[in-house]
């Protein structure tokens, strides 16, 4: 099996393909991105998916061909991490580099952000100079979405108000509901892989469990992940034991998305039915959604009795699916599928006795997965960029034109 | 009444009023403020002071009007903050920003910085590249000032030795005796207020205690506030409760400026009485000089059980104090004043229970506030650049003509 | 004594001097180090070696002069320091800073990196825009310069396999064998102070333990400087207790290298003897090799009490060396020699008791120290631009004659 198939970076790509790419913005309706946040994949239109998907393309090549989409002469991109953090981290950090803003954590031990007062005050107190804000918050449900959005709301009334210059663009780096930079990630090592976006119209994508031997691992990738995919006429499966649901408002979009985009949804509580004939298989570990939702009341009843007793039965409860490991077996089952993971992977014998993977299977697609994280800075920079410039199209070609070098970019005469 | 009279940002400033702004400079007597510190505003000229507050709303206004005031291509802003800090923190490193400098902490508890000897050593190992340090340590009198002065002069001797080829300048980010970006950022507000520096004499303003329910806050931003106020010809009103005083020559240095200035100053124990037919006022906690004298004693020591007493006995002293609370009543003694806070402020009923200003005043001024701190990024900038820059007038017109862009900054041909 | 006879910063370099040494780089064999690591200097011809300290030369010139040497519009340089410190990661973070790169820390408390599977898929997770690697990592003996070689086999494999469209270059800023870095400035510090490269042949370097009331200090500094020290015909003395030896082979080429170069290599257990007639001392203390080793493989075996009886046995051992203190006498032995440590220096009656310098002998040459050590920030520079830069002179010269401005650099037209 070739596993290698997507092109790696040649920097071969010619200049008049890439202004072909910058040529389909115009053709899509995305007057509504400026100025605007990225929080959750179903508030964008087709068109603004479309669009995050084409100028991370263009940025990811345009460096290839080493030339520099800088747009910011200074400016901050502040990041809020509220959970511990090396890759999103890093990803954020380098399309903020990428684009010529300067990445900044806001330490928030550091901080009082406590109630509702400091929150609105801090946002504004950190951002009379920055362009973006990236969160990342997935801890508890019904929190990250909410911290955002009171983030954007506090700095668009510091604008509107004559406090703030500029509006920065939020964009979440994970929160309860949502992953949009790693679901954008996924479908552009998607799109590599199979030839283009419409190529993934009836692909069947397996969105399953598996097991780990850890606790409280966030909803928000698998949700993300169904969310997203089901809008482009895919056959979505996703399979969890009993009990491992995921937020029901999200797998009744993930439906909706399905019929209004002609592609199936279909769940089930058997990995190796999600499996049969598919053409992805994304196996993740992941809390219940009832476990999740307990274990956000007990925090906030400050019940740590509680907390330690929902950890221990959680866990008991998982070793009872040592089985939804994606073993060889099991992928045998497949149409030769491509494997996803969003790393790190709980790899059996490697990272843990039983996890998520055969390493096997894991060491097989390892670089896969390298390549499908790899696309990740060039979405947030793709948000960053879609937000912050009124007429893409027009700085990209000129961007293109000007040729402004990223490495040795000294003035070409003397 | 309406507390948004300050103009927001809108970017329609003509260039022309930009370069008339400029050219005040020329007309400033400011040649000693290339390669010096910034430590104390009692230690410039009023032409320094000027220089200062002109330099930092060019530069915010150029910002309004897109245009990069980057004066470095690469070089360090090291920031050394010895207390927590957020607010300040973000405006240090968003005005190396924009000047083209990258801001780097350096953390102490990686360091041995312990006596005199590693001081000025380490002030020249950061300092190789290091075009300006910011520094903040407010907690112990008679340290603050001395430590900035002892990384003064080490990284002078470095520069006249041979071992750094540019002397770093330091800038006072808060010490014992004096907050100057701070009471410079006030006074910023308080001309985008009333309209103009001279529109500021015979103002009345009221700076009082007020209730905190916590210890051991510094001096800093009164003594601040009166060293500078007084020296532009206002009516400063200064009011604490009987033993709350701040340290006696900083007082006195109050009472003489206002002398020089045509001014008054005036000192009581009755926030009613300093808040009556006042312009402005500004009630904020302090700790009493006294118990910071004290507790600096302690701390030499190393008498713990002493630094308990000290601040059970400081907090019972505090609760006898419960009704200097900027009320709504207080508000109506005064001439529809104008309320300053360096935030964050202590809001009763929302951050404590009784606190050092009412709810209903505060959030009527909130966005006032937020405003009062917006300046503070421009004038951190504008010490900067007066330190690096000789002929300040010059640079900054020429900046100006060549509308070198701060956003989309690439080349225009093509 | 003067010891002030190296030149300070003064700017007056011709350019035409300046260009005379670009020119030397065109001479050497230097198509190798292109797209490497800089791991150990024993990994590098003569010519290579040469590179370094001309580039430096140049670069530090460059910036006298006020042109600016920057050759990245965008990219990050990662730090991992697994040891703590200041001087070498405000060293790497200058010089990332003046070629144009980000330096960013990877705070490896935040992440997973424990076996092989982890060093792997972090060193390219952080790596999509990584242009540098600098790592720190001298604590075990036989871990440190394994682990860059693990990174830089991981970086590699990700960019031969399409994951990253560059190789980060991995530069040594600390190893268990090595500190290239720190022993490349000495040499540079040297070649100022004797003239030449060619004036240090003959001339006679002590490389002497000294006593510290500290354990565990690692042995890279005195193995650097003996591995390259011989390599230019140096007599290089090595003295130490009995018991003291540094890692066995690394002694063993320096006997080798001074046989090729024509020098001589001399080891004795007197610090006398070394310092009689030498042009150059450094004495600095280390932990015996043997203490290292058996530290090392306690620390596999997690046995804390037995480390804990290692350092009290370690720390009485050097107790009976207290008189390995670069003194006033010892230093009238000495032919008027030049002092050299990597700081801090442990300075008896300053940091300590009794340590390894005398505070008189101390204090003349502190500046001295301070010197040397302000060429690492160049040589850390250098390593990276003939890593990533192809043809390092034709850039030089076109940076050169561009005459970029580092600060000031808006366009001169207007």
């Amino acid at each position: 099996m070739d596993v290698n198939r997507s092109a790696p970076y040649n920097g071969t790509m010619e200049l008049k393909e890439l202004q072909r790419k910058i040529d389909i913005l115009s053709s899509l309706n995305i007057t509504r991105m400026f100025q605007k946040d990225f929080l959750l994949t179903r508030d964008k239109s087709e068109d603004e998916i479309r669009a995050v998907l084409t100028v991370a393309e263009v940025l990811r090549r345009m460096r290839s061909e080493n030339i520099s989409p800088r747009i910011f002469d200074s400016g901050l991109a502040v990041a809020i991490f509220r959970d511990k953090s090396t890759r999103t981290r890093f990803s954020f950090l380098s399309a903020a580099n990428l684009l010529g803003l300067t990445a900044q954590d806001l330490d928030e031990t550091k901080t009082q952000i406590t109630h509702g007062e400091t929150v609105r005050e801090t946002a504004n107190m950190i951002s009379f100079l920055t362009e973006v804000i990236g969160i990342r918050d997935d801890m508890y449900l019904g929190y990250g979405h909410s911290y955002m959005k009171e983030v954007s709301g506090a700095v668009r009334e510091g604008h509107r108000e004559g406090v703030l210059p500029q509006i920065p663009a939020i964009v979440n780096l994970q929160c309860d509901l949502d992953h949009p930079t790693q679901s954008l990630s996924d479908i552009l090592h998607l799109i590599h892989h199979f030839g283009s976006l419409e190529a993934l119209k009836e692909k069947t994508i397996a969105m399953t469990w598996a097991y780990s031997p850890s606790y409280g691992k966030p909803l928000s990738v698998p949700q993300g992940v169904i969310a997203l995919m089901s809008r482009f006429g895919m056959k979505v499966r996703l399979a969890y034991p009993e009990g491992y649901s995921l937020i029901p408002e999200i797998e009744e979009l993930a439906v909706k998305n399905s019929r209004a985009a002609g592609g199936t949804f279909h769940r089930s509580h058997s990995m190796a039915e999600a499996f049969a004939g598919a053409d992805i298989v994304y196996p993740k570990s992941w809390a219940p959604y009832e476990v999740m939702r307990r274990r956000t009341e007990l925090l906030k009843a400050g019940d740590s009795q509680g907390l330690e007793e929902l950890e221990t039965e959680c866990l008991e409860l998982n070793k009872k699916h040592l089985d939804w490991e994606c073993s060889e077996e099991l992928m045998e089952r497949t149409e030769d599928a491509l494997y996803l993971h969003c790393l790190p992977a709980d790899i059996s014998g490697v990272s843990c006795e039983r996890g998520e993977v055969a390493n096997s299977v894991f060491e097989r697609f390892r670089l896969q997965t390298y390549r499908q994280a790899g696309y990740k800075p060039y979405v947030i920079a793709a948000m960053m960029f879609l937000s912050k410039v009124q007429n893409p199209a027009a700085v990209l070609s000129q961007l293109l034109r000007s040729k402004a070098a990223r490495k040795n970019p000294f003035p070409a005469s003397g």
